[in-house]
C-alpha cells in the first residue's frame, strides 16, 4: 500500500517524536492571499515601513499564517483519523516568520488515555515548528480523539499531561527589537492602548463576513492541510463540506480588527474550542473579552490576553455559553490568547 | 466604544486632512493575484523584461492595484456611511508602483454641500497615495453623498470644488524614462499603434466574464476595502452582496486588452460613474470609445483618451444612455481616462 | 477591427513560427496561488531548503505552472476557434524555472490535415516556453481540430509528423546538479524509492477535490489562458463554464502526492487525452500506474513513466476505458509523463 491510511490510537507511543513531512517556505505571495481570504488590516503585518519602524526587519506574515502553515503539516500524521480536535494549551509564538522563511514542523506525543468503550482514544502531542535554521518559531500542546484500527491492542497506561490555563505573562516570548514607544496610532487605525481596554470589557467588533466554498478550500489547501472533510462534498453524508477551523480563527482575529486594531501581535494561545461546525453560506462575525493584562519589558509594549469568539448569523449580543454550560448552537470558535499592544 | 462608526456629513471640516490608517507592502504576490481575479495581460505588467525594454525598473503592479490599495483606505473614514459613490475627477498617476513599494493615504476635504433635505450631504476629498519616500504616487478627487447622523448640526457653508471636466495632455505625468521607441508588438499582443485610433471610434471588446461571490470578496479585501456590502449577506434585504465598484473597473480594462492591448498605462482618471449595481452571477462585457488623442514628450509615446464601459448580459452593441439621458440599466460603469500608447 | 478573431484551419502555414503575446514574470505570487489552487505538496517544489538538498538553486515553481504559462500564451493564436484538443506529445521540462524568471511561447506548425468534411482541420504544432536568457525551458507537440472560415480555401498538401509514443528516457533532461543522494524521505512524506513501484502496478490516490466555479477561472486567468468557453457561462448553451483541461491536469497530479510523494520532477509529457469534460460541482480523484521505469545518469535519480488518471464521482476503481475502447464518461484525463524519483 503506497497511500497514507494516516495513524490509529494504537498507533502512537509516548515520548515519540514524528517529524512532519513538506517542509514550506513562505513568501509575499502567502501573505498577499492571507490579505485576500481575510479582512486582515493589522498594520504591523501589512506595512514592511511599519513593522521597520517597531523594530522589526519587516512585516512579519501573519502569526496565524505561521500557525496554519505548522498546524497543516501535522494533519497527515495526527489527525486524519481524528473523530475530534479537542483542545489547544500552552501555545507560544517564539520569533516572526518572514518572507523567505522556510517552516518545518514535528510533534511529540506527551499523553494518551484510551477511551473507556476501547473504540477511541485521546492523543496530546506537543508540536515544534522550525525555521531553515532551526529556531522553534511558533510550539504548542493540541490534543485530538482518534479512532483505533486494531480493537485487539491493549490500551496503553494512560498518561494526561498537567497543562496551563494560560501561559504566564512573563513566559511569553517578545520579539527581539519590537519596541512600541513610536507607535503611529493614526496609521494603525485605532487610538485606543493597551490602558484603555478594561478587565472584563466585551467588544461587539460589528463587521460580518459571509463565507464561499472556494475562499476555505484555497485557504486550507494553501497550509497543505490534506484532511478530506474540507474538500471533498461525496465524503460527508450531508454533501456539505466542514470548513478547517483555521479559517475561522483566521477569520475572527481578521474582523476583530475593528476594536483591536492595536493587538497587534499574538504571542500566546491559552486555549480554542471549536464549538461548532461552519459551512459555506454562515456569515460570520465576532466579540471579543479582555480576560487580563500585563506588563512587558520591552519599551512601550504591553500584553493583553483576550477571548474572541466567533459566531454565526442568528446569534445573540456576546453569545457563548447556554444555561446549562454548553456553547450555543451559534458560537462557532471560543479562543483565548495573548497579543502584544502599544501601552 | 472601541470600534469605528465612521464618520458622518457633520463630521467633516472644509480644508481638513484626514490620515488613513494601515499603510500596505505589495509584493509579487499582489500581482499574481491581480493576474488570477482579472483576465489582466498588459505586457508592461506581466513581464520585468518588456518593462525593462520600456525604460522602466521593472514590470510595476497594474496601476489598478495602486488605485485599488490606495482608495481602499479611504474607506473607513470617507465612505462607510455614504449612500453613494457619486464621482470621480482629476486622478493622475504620477509614478509607477513596483513589488516592494509601501503605500499609504490621505485625503484633504475640498468640498461640502448638506443636501436641502437636512438628512445628508456631499463630501468633496482630494485623496493622495504615497509611497515609502512620500512621494505622491496617484492622486484623485471622489465625492460621495454622505448621511448626517445628528441632524441638528447646522449646515456648512457650501463649497463646490471647481473639476476639470478631463485631465489636460500637457499635465500627465509621463514615468520617468519611459520610452516606446523600441515597442515589440508581437510580445504585446496587437499591432495597433496610437495613430490607428480615430477619435470616435468604438471596440467592443468581445470577451465575458461571470463573476463569482468569492473573486470580488477576494479582492474587495485584498485592497483592505472594509465596506460591510460587499461581504456580509446578512446586510442587505435582498441577501445579495454588492460588487465593489472597483471590482468592475478592473474587469472592463482587464477585457479592453482585446483591441486595446497597447494601451499600456492609465495616467489619468478623467472620470468615471457606477451607473448601476453589479451582482454575483452577472456576465460582464466591456466596450470603449476613443475620446481623445495627444503626443507627449516621451519618446514614442502617445496619449490616448479612452471611455471604457462595462456592461452586463443583456445589453445592447455599445449601450451606454436611453433617450432620457441616463444610462441603460446593463450598463454597470461609465469610465473616461488617459493611457499611454505606442505611436 | 481592433480584436483578435483567432485564426482558423486555412491562417496556418507548414513551418511558419508564430510569436505568442504577453511575457510573463513569474514569483512567489504564482507559487503561493498554486499552492492554494490546488493540493500540491511536492517538498521540492515546497521548499527552498528541500530543493537546495537536492542540488537546485532554490525551489522552482511547479512544472506545471510553466506548462500552464507557456500553454495559456498559445491559447489566442492556436485554439480560440480550436473545436478539439486532441492531444500531446514529445513534451519535455528542460530546465527549472524560478521566481523571478521570465516566460514567453513560440509556436511552429508542424503538421495540417483538412478534414474530408472540408469545414475544420488538424494543425499540430511544437510550442516552446523561453525564458529571459532565451533558453528553451519546455517544448511540446500539441494538435487541435481548427474550424475553417472560408471554405473555399483550398485544402493544404496533408503533413501528419511523425511523433514519439513516448520520450525516449535518454531524451530525458535531468536539471544540471541534481543530486537525490542525500533525500530525506521523512520530510518529503512518503518512504517509496524508485525501486519500491513495479510495473503495471496501480495506486488509488484516495483523495478528492469538489471544484467550485471560482478556483477553476482563478487558476485559469492566472496562466493568462482567454478561452471564453472557461469564464462566460452565456457562451454555451447550457450556461456551464467548461472548466480548462489544464486544472484538472494540475488536480489530478497534485492529488498523486498521496502514493507518489516522491515522483518530484515532472521530465517529460508522454502523451494526454482529456477524456471527458469537467464542470463545477464534479468531485475529482485520481488513480496512478506505472508504465516503465529507467535509469538516469544523476546521482540517486531514476526516473518513472506514469500513466495519471482523473476521474470524477461516480468512477469505478481503476476506470479508464469501456469495453468498446473508449474512455468511460466518468474519466477526465489521462496524462502519460515520465517524472524523476530517488532510487
Amino acid at each position: 500500500m503506497k497511500t497514507n491510511p494516516g495513524r490509529f490510537f494504537e498507533d502512537y507511543r509516548l515520548g515519540e517524536m514524528i517529524v512532519h513531512a513538506v517542509p514550506r517556505t513562505v513568501s509575499g505571495g502567502e501573505r498577499a492571499l492571507y490579505h485576500a481570504l481575510y479582512p486582515a488590516r493589522g498594520a504591523l503585518y501589512s506595512s514592511d515601513e511599519f513593522a521597520r519602524g517597531m523594530g522589526l526587519a519587516g512585516a512579519p506574515v501573519d502569526d496565524l499564517v505561521a500557525f496554519h502553515v505548522v498546524f497543516g503539516k501535522t494533519v497527515p500524521d495526527i489527525s486524519l483519523n481524528a473523530v475530534a480536535n479537542l483542545g489547544y494549551a500552552e501555545g507560544r509564538w517564539r520569533q516572526p516568520v518572514y518572507p523567505g522563511d522556510t517552516l518545518r514542523s514535528q510533534s511529540t506525543v506527551i499523553g494518551l488515555k484510551e477511551n473507556s468503550n476501547g473504540k477511541s482514544g485521546v492523543v496530546w502531542v506537543r508540536t515544534e515548528g522550525l525555521n531553515q535554521r532551526g529556531e522553534v518559531v511558533l510550539d504548542y500542546v493540541r490534543w485530538v480523539m482518534v479512532r483505533k484500527n486494531r480493537l485487539d491492542v491493549p490500551a496503553p497506561d494512560p498518561v494526561v499531561p498537567p497543562l496551563a490555563k494560560a501561559v504566564a505573562p512573563e513566559a511569553l516570548a517578545i520579539p527581539e527589537g519590537l519596541d512600541f514607544s513610536g507607535y503611529d496610532f493614526a496609521l494603525a487605525g485605532e487610538p485606543h492602548r493597551w490602558g484603555d481596554y478594561a478587565l472584563g470589557e466585551q467588544i461587539d467588533h460589528v463587521d460580518g463576513v459571509t463565507i464561499e466554498e472556494a475562499e476555505h478550500m484555497l485557504a486550507t489547501r494553501l497550509w497543505q492541510n490534506t484532511a478530506k472533510v474540507h474538500f471533498d462534498a461525496t465524503f460527508r453524508d450531508n454533501g456539505k463540506r466542514l470548513i478547517y477551523g483555521g479559517h475561522i480563527i483566521s477569520l475572527a482575529r481578521a474582523l476583530s480588527f475593528n476594536g483591536l486594531a492595536n493587538a497587534q501581535m499574538i504571542v500566546a494561545l491559552n486555549g480554542g474550542a471549536h464549538a461548532n461546525p461552519c459551512f459555506a453560506g454562515d456569515t460570520v462575525k465576532a466579540w471579543s473579552e479582555v480576560l487580563d493584562r500585563a506588563e512587558t519589558n520591552a519599551p512601550g509594549v504591553g500584553a493583553i490576553r483576550l477571548r474572541t469568539v466567533a459566531v454565526k448569523q442568528g446569534a445573540a449580543p456576546f453569545a457563548l455559553r447556554g444555561e446549562d454550560g454548553k456553547y450555543v448552537p451559534e458560537v462557532l470558535l471560543d479562543l483565548d490568547y495573548w497579543a502584544l499592544m502599544p501601552v
